[in-house]
């Protein structure tokens, strides 16, 4: 067949970018293990009208039907556009068999029909941490989950040079309690309106507050005052104070989002911030709500957000309330990839390529990757006895560090990078710790 | 909602047995790297002509589509049943950026709209490798291949109990060679009778060669004389030249078949067998085959194979032959998980929780995790400042074996299996080794 073109939508990884990204999964999983999360993974499929009845996003869905299929055939099946929907449905499905507060990571494909465009994928790898209790679950979880997805962020930023973050935090009870203070009834449509702060500023939201929903300019005003308040630290509090709004829900909001702040602010200051605009468009959150935006690539827009919902599921008679947060895993790391920011030093594993000395003696060459591999070391034998300066272009072309030489008999090993060698045993030798997996680094 | 059921032939797994598979995973994607393949990762979904082309496989294919599909939209897509297809349509794609011959793994998800029953899945996951030249690719390859399956099937006996595995090895030029040495013309109709021996028996097999194919009863009886033929050494060799039979191909293919059995029978004695009724159906290889099973449960069928085949892909001028195997994660996994075989010592990877004393002081309890984590170690803190005894409780009910009292004034940690507790510094106790993952074992 001619030379296939990519599907749009639907980015693909030569090996070295593979690599990056395993790395950069290892770091992630890795670190929700440290904070006790425990893996789950759900099928790709979920039942149609499970899918759709999230109204808003129906459009990008993806059926999914055998090519013959017959009569008898069970319900028509979907692909799974997040990692929410299956995941309610796991607990409900399996809540006799967990242990309630239930606190899983998941890190799987989703995929949406919506047009390709910069920066949005139809295939895409999302990484999700959520806790979830069994009727009720406790606000300090609402704490927790920032600092674990700070923990993950800071040591991309740390060990492999990815920009650092900022973690824009809110809270709906916040909004909603000061709107209803104002005496504003339909506090989703402001806060549709809200959300479009970033794109049209201001003045533009008032506008649409007045014109589109009626309220009057001193309301559409302290909504706009309200949107504009942020702080790395609890100052905000008194500023929306000093709006002169009262409400119940205003005051539970304010004390959940300034116990967000205190703790973050002393375990890693300066990366999260209470930010009032933060609206999270129609999801279903009813409490806190958390984007990310990479510093410096703000455009990109959030690359991580989360929240509490106050009933991920329900089977009728008990209610799962959770708090979760989900990395766009393709959304951070395509771009960089893509333009090359984000590198792996070579696109193999290998650290070491045995040569070759003619295809009689490939069996001690076998022998001696044998052994190094037994501690831990990733090793190709060279697949052709050829002259040996081509046997180290094989190697250089792939970016393998060392070449083993006369395997079995005169054992040395030679870094082709230095062009330095000496003797080597196959049960002791082993690359520098650097050099020992493919170093992912970043460029500016 | 009410509690949703299973959808029958997509397994899923409770934690405990997603972090079974995940170790699984980790063996066995450890091992590729340890023989230099490069990850590859494939988009899901392939254009629907493609996947068709595979004419046997057709009826089981799921298409995918947008629920709201436009006129504009590009051409039919499916999801991919195997990785090979992908996998050949990615080296063709990306052929100027590989250097060949390539080495590659990919683990991913597939799916076959196979009416589901024991042992067949529409959602599974399979684990390959394959080594792809450009114009041609050396025989050693195909003595390469099963010694990293051994390696990992050898790992996955010897860390997690599982059964060990019997390779049992074939060649189609031998095979082909030996039919045409005969005189017959249809070998592929041969091909396809032999491989119900396992099934039927050789003197059923005899009747389908010469009623089905009008093969002479000598003609049928040397067919099935040979397919009786199995050694774990070279003297296969001897008892096919003892049937009398001469072609050259059928030479070219005992060959090759000595080679793998030579190596493989001093490097891991007694897995691989040369068996010559093994015929991979109706699939496209053309030298070496594979079929693996596990010792034991040989009635599950295969559970990993593979072969040599002259042509994964052509772009029309270059051609690209390739020899690769296939692991049936699931298949191997969900039969051993789903009947608590093969087991985690605990639901979640937390081995502590730090109590807390009361929601005052669980700043301390988080510190106190923060100091451990940063050591590798995974912690939890407790959702609940309870009384101690239900803390443990919550410990107790996940697996996790030790909890943290004190946290910030008076640290101590007990084990709480034994209930001995002691003293400990949060930036210096660690877990004994056996404890810091949970532990993955086989039960009888």
């Amino acid at each position: 067949m001619p030379r296939p073109k990519p599907l749009s939508g639907f980015p693909e990884f030569l090996p070295a970018g593979r690599i990056v990204e395993n790395r950069v999964l290892d770091i992630v999983t890795g670190t929700f293990e440290l904070h006790g999360f425990a893996p789950v993974e759900t099928r790709a499929v979920e039942p149609l009208d499970q899918l759709a009845r999230k109204g808003e996003i129906e459009k990008e869905i993806y059926v999914v039907r055998r090519l013959h299929a017959e009569a008898g055939d069970a319900d028509e099946l979907g692909l799974h556009f997040d990692l929410t929907v299956p995941f309610a449905r796991y607990v409900l499905e399996n809540s006799g068999h967990l242990a309630f507060p239930f606190r899983r990571y998941q890190v799987q494909k989703v995929w949406r029909g919506e047009r390709p465009q910069e920066g949005r994928y139809r295939e895409f790898t999302q990484a999700d941490i959520d806790i979830v209790g069994q009727g009720a679950l406790a606000a300090h979880h609402d704490v927790e989950i920032p600092l674990v997805a700070l923990d993950v962020f800071e040591k991309l930023h740390r060990d492999l040079g990815l920009p650092t973050v900022t973690l824009r935090v809110n809270n709906r009870r916040l909004s909603e309690g000061f709107y209803r203070g104002l005496g504003i009834e339909d506090t989703s449509g402001v806060l549709q309106r809200v959300d479009k702060y970033d794109k049209v500023g201001p003045d533009a939201v008032a506008e649409l507050l007045t014109g589109e929903l009626g309220l009057s300019a001193a309301q559409a005003k302290a909504c706009v005052d309200l949107a504009g308040i942020s702080s790395a630290d609890e100052s905000f509090v008194e500023r929306v104070r000093a709006l002169g709004v009262e409400h119940d829900l205003l005051d539970e909001g304010l004390d959940q989002l300034a116990g967000v702040v205190r703790v973050a602010q002393r375990a890693v200051p300066g990366r999260l911030v209470a930010d009032l605009k933060i609206a999270r468009g129609l999801d279903y959150y009813t409490g806190t709500v958390y984007e990310t935006f990479l510093d410096g690539s703000e455009k990109l827009g959030s690359v991580a957000s989360g929240g509490r919902y106050d009933s991920l599921a329900s089977d009728g008679k008990v209610t799962f309330p959770g708090v979760g947060y989900s990395f766009g895993i393709t959304r951070i790391l395509a771009p960089l990839i893509g333009r090359g920011k984000l590198t792996a030093s070579r696109s193999v594993p290998s650290a070491v390529l045995v040569a070759v000395d003619n295809e009689e003696s490939r069996e001690q060459a076998i022998a001696v990757a044998g052994a190094l591999r037994a501690r831990g070391v990733a090793v190709e034998v060279a697949p052709k006895a050829d002259k040996f300066g081509k046997q180290i272009r094989y190697a250089e072309r792939r970016g393998i560090p060392f070449v083993w030489f006369g395997a079995g008999y005169d054992d040395s090993v030679k870094d082709i990078r230095s062009g330095e060698q000496e003797p080597a045993s196959p049960d002791a030798w082993t690359p520098p710790i650097e050099d020992l997996v493919p170093a992912v680094s970043s460029t500016s």
